[in-house]
């Protein structure tokens, strides 16, 4: 992803001029410097952030890295554009959301579906009344490929909750304009065993309760073999929103055998624009002094939620949800 | 339902002869017997579980008499289709359950999903091993109509979960091949409050474990005013199998204002062949002694789970899964 | 479809008593009789015609009978549903009609997709003028099923375009609500060369003209190995309906190899409802003394459209489409 | 359209160093070189040509400017890429190939729906045998804004045929593999009636023969108010392909007045990918010395095609397709 990043804005984000790059391994760094043309290359990030140059960074390292690198960016006086999660857990989130109020910089969480036109036209429809109150929030998050065990060794990555399901606790949040308040898991490894000795799981139903009466799950899946599968519902007392698609073309072919369509496969064949419109966006309102879209704090609460996914996943009984860092 | 299945015995269903019809409103009966030209019509099951001339009957009273009424019928000796629920509580469904054993006649419960011709289809991939093991079971009921508050006071039927979900329970059982051993509910009676009182809700969201390490949630909401929609999706290693279409009629109205169809509206434009099948299978296996295709094993699991989901609903707590009378 | 017809009238429209059945196999005349309980049954229709309890008759023989059919009835004073086509040819078509007006009888034309959900959905819109002034017409109709080569060789029905096509010309009147004025047709024989010695074609495109400024195509494909297709749209001024789908259930089967449904393989598995409805319509008009809904006229007018395409593809120059006997 | 091109190039296509761009309009040429970083702008072609840093051209001029400048570069020595058609008739389109053969240059005409996902691979489909014998083409181009009547009074480019229908006569013979060799054009201009003293149609349906047996329709509608409707089918004797979606966002709005859609609005919120990838595609071969992948050939063919169309909407009657010039 920090490759994608560097070349939507290189090449598609006039307002910004790309100044440097970096990246602990050092041949990946100068080989990306050199292809996209951009003049400055590091591998520590400290060494970047002494650019006086820079105005504002995109941070898209290993999970377990961003709250520090948030912190050292804010402390640099950088406008910050960072990757989901904000943290692996809440006492770096908000270790992380001090260094940048305290630096006075602005920070947004890479919560790029805010940016797709799919969901975008949802939450236009919520905002503007058409569904009523909200009453059950429904969202799938399937993954195509199964995850090389070395992605779970490497523990750089917390576990499902943290790495993919976020993106669902925080559309829980946005979409509904309510906050989880309680949740429940249930989580399954019975086909892949291997993943509980790092804590992680294979699929998991995660039911959701919100602050103003509203319920919800929320299900992930990290091996569907049939492709990448993202799905969410809006139920409202008036009317309803589905975002979602499996097709990643327009072709079906009709055989005797029945209709066949060609399904998804990535996820960047479902959002590779909202990423980059997500860059476009944060370089603008940086420029004109303007808010972010998505905010620190809509990071620290996704934050919360994944913890207490996690925590019932763990205990088997129903969590609390806070965004305290003691919790 | 009863008018609807007497038609399909009267006029679709050759094998059977349709003798007798009761109903203890006086007038609907004997309309209904002359409407379909019906010999027999009776106010109390008692007197027309003596016609000798009656091998099986169809019980499709409110949920409330349902257990009642396979006693009474069990002891005339004669063959019972009975809508589901079995019961509304697991002391009466073993009640049943024990006069259907000792009079040595057949049960078979109205799961009629099982005779939906998409339904039928997923099952027979999911049995010829094309979707691997199962990982996740899914699956979202709701029902079109506002239900009038007189529905709530009669408390003829059981609250949501044994009056409509327990089809999902049955299906979370006959589709993934495995049981329900816990589950956790989360609640909301957030549009409609008044309905709390009865001890019911609008929308409700059921997380599932099963035996053999997979998970599912169930969904369920009483007044979706869009539509009636039912979805099931069953996820497994190698594949995954979805359920459900929205659209009433394949018309769709392109205008500026966008694409448009027209929802399915009532649970009868979606299975009502399913409902005929299902008594002509139950006519033609009870000719030709052969087992009912949905026991009252069946009906007395998915019962099970639809008082444990109330009790997790009541508790606040994930609740175990049992079929013994006394939990 | 005679069978069908019959058990619809018998067991499904309470308003009709099904008299009596006519078929010149005697077998399968007493045996249908048998089987639906139906009081007389005769080898000849003339036979049949001099019942005095028959008020009504529904003629649905093969096609090159109808038209002489609906002259016997109507001099026998019945009132007449006739399937489509009303003749194979214009001469035959106006001496059924005159028989019709002699007799002061009615005549409804057997075109049952009036009567489906979908389509009629279409045409209370396009009434509406929500569709503004239609501009373009589209059909397709396609068959499944290889014909048998005994099917052309009999030639008791006319060519495609007199059996299938001959729909979505009525079609192309009923809903543009204007007429076909000339047609220009190509068609082809090229993976079954042998259906042209009897005439007829394996597939067609037939491009029409209307009276009004409209335009519009029309294709008949009759093997289509994948499923039985039938799509229509309509594109007016200000928006368009399409009605049509190809999927036999909703249910979709996901795997690496892709999302697969299972098609429609048969018109009955399309519009079985439309059949029954058409049936019911047609006594209700009959006992209340109301106009039938779809009139011999129309039968005319569609076959004028047949006759001029079928003289296209032979002649291989557009065609003025007409309803008079000579052309 | 150019201006689109000169974005590709410029930032995403690494291959390539777009060194110039050259519009009669001085204004906006030097605005487009400004903002897109390029060091030189012209406002004559052959200014531009005499670059002897340019290795290849790509035209995107108003369509009658197509031949005269595919001459004017090849005799320059440039490898061309240029927007279909390649000439609005074809002595004009002769002429440019043989200055193309002359100077030993490479073409590509953009007919760049060879490079779309789903039309790729529905191609791929059909050289694998997969749907057996090609029967019947079908193809539907649905633009959706009302054209400016300043579009028609300008005469820069061809009539509906050449500018929009010339894509999907490419489609007849690149998915059929097979040569259209007749046609029969109906057309109307019902709804604007103004357009017809500029030759042009709102509306045209068009049959076409093939070759070998297999027959078509290609319908053109260039006011579709409701969105940007392309959809294609090619039906064989063993299965076919459907190649098309109204939807412009995998987002839908349920209710009580049903499910609404956003219909796609614009060619390049449907093709802008396959644009990128067809001047990838191009500047790739040309450095490689590789054949282009659509060639002035297919150019010169689709041409013809839309020419007899022209003829016979003119005629009345069905024309024979040629390329030769002086048909």
């Amino acid at each position: 992803m920090g490759r994608r990043h560097a070349e939507n804005v290189r090449r598609l984000v006039p307002e910004a001029r790309l100044v440097a790059v970096a990246d602990a391994a050092a041949d990946r760094v100068r080989q990306v410097a050199t292809e996209l043309e951009i003049d400055h290359s590091f591998q520590r990030l400290e060494q970047m952030l002494d650019c006086k140059e820079i105005d504002a960074v995109l941070i898209s390292t290993p999970d377990k890295f961003h709250a520090k690198a948030i912190e050292l960016a804010a402390a640099a006086g950088k406008d910050i554009l960072c990757e989901k999660p904000i943290a692996l857990n809440l006492a770096d989130a908000h270790r992380a959301l001090e260094a940048v109020a305290k630096a006075g910089v602005r920070l947004q969480i890479g919560f790029m579906r805010h940016y797709d036109p799919a969901y975008a036209a949802a939450m236009k429809r919520v905002e503007a009344g058409e569904i009523g109150d909200p009453v059950v929030f429904k969202s799938v998050g399937r993954d195509k490929d199964v995850p090389p065990l070395a992605a779970y060794q490497s523990g750089i990555n917390g576990m499902v909750f943290y790495n993919n399901t976020i993106h669902d606790f925080d559309l829980a949040r946005w979409l509904m304009r309510d906050e989880v308040t309680e949740v429940h898991s249930y989580t399954t490894v019975a086909i892949r065993p291997e993943v509980a000795q790092y804590g992680d799981v294979v699929a998991s139903v995660v039911n959701l309760k919100y602050a103003h009466g509203a319920i919800g799950n929320v299900e992930s899946y990290v091996q569907a073999i049939y492709g990448y599968d993202v799905r969410t519902e809006i139920v409202g007392s008036t009317g309803s929103i589905f975002v979602g698609s499996l097709e990643k073309t327009p072709a079906t072919f009709l055989s005797a055998a029945g209709g066949t369509h060609i399904l998804a496969d990535h996820f960047l064949s479902r959002f590779a624009d909202a990423y980059l419109a997500e860059v476009i966006d944060f370089v603008h309102n940086m420029l004109h002094d303007l808010p972010p879209r998505v905010t620190g704090e809509d990071g620290l609460r996704a934050l919360g939620i994944a913890v207490a996914a996690e925590k019932s996943h763990i205990q088997g009984k129903p969590c609390k949800v806070t965004a305290e860092a003691e919790s």
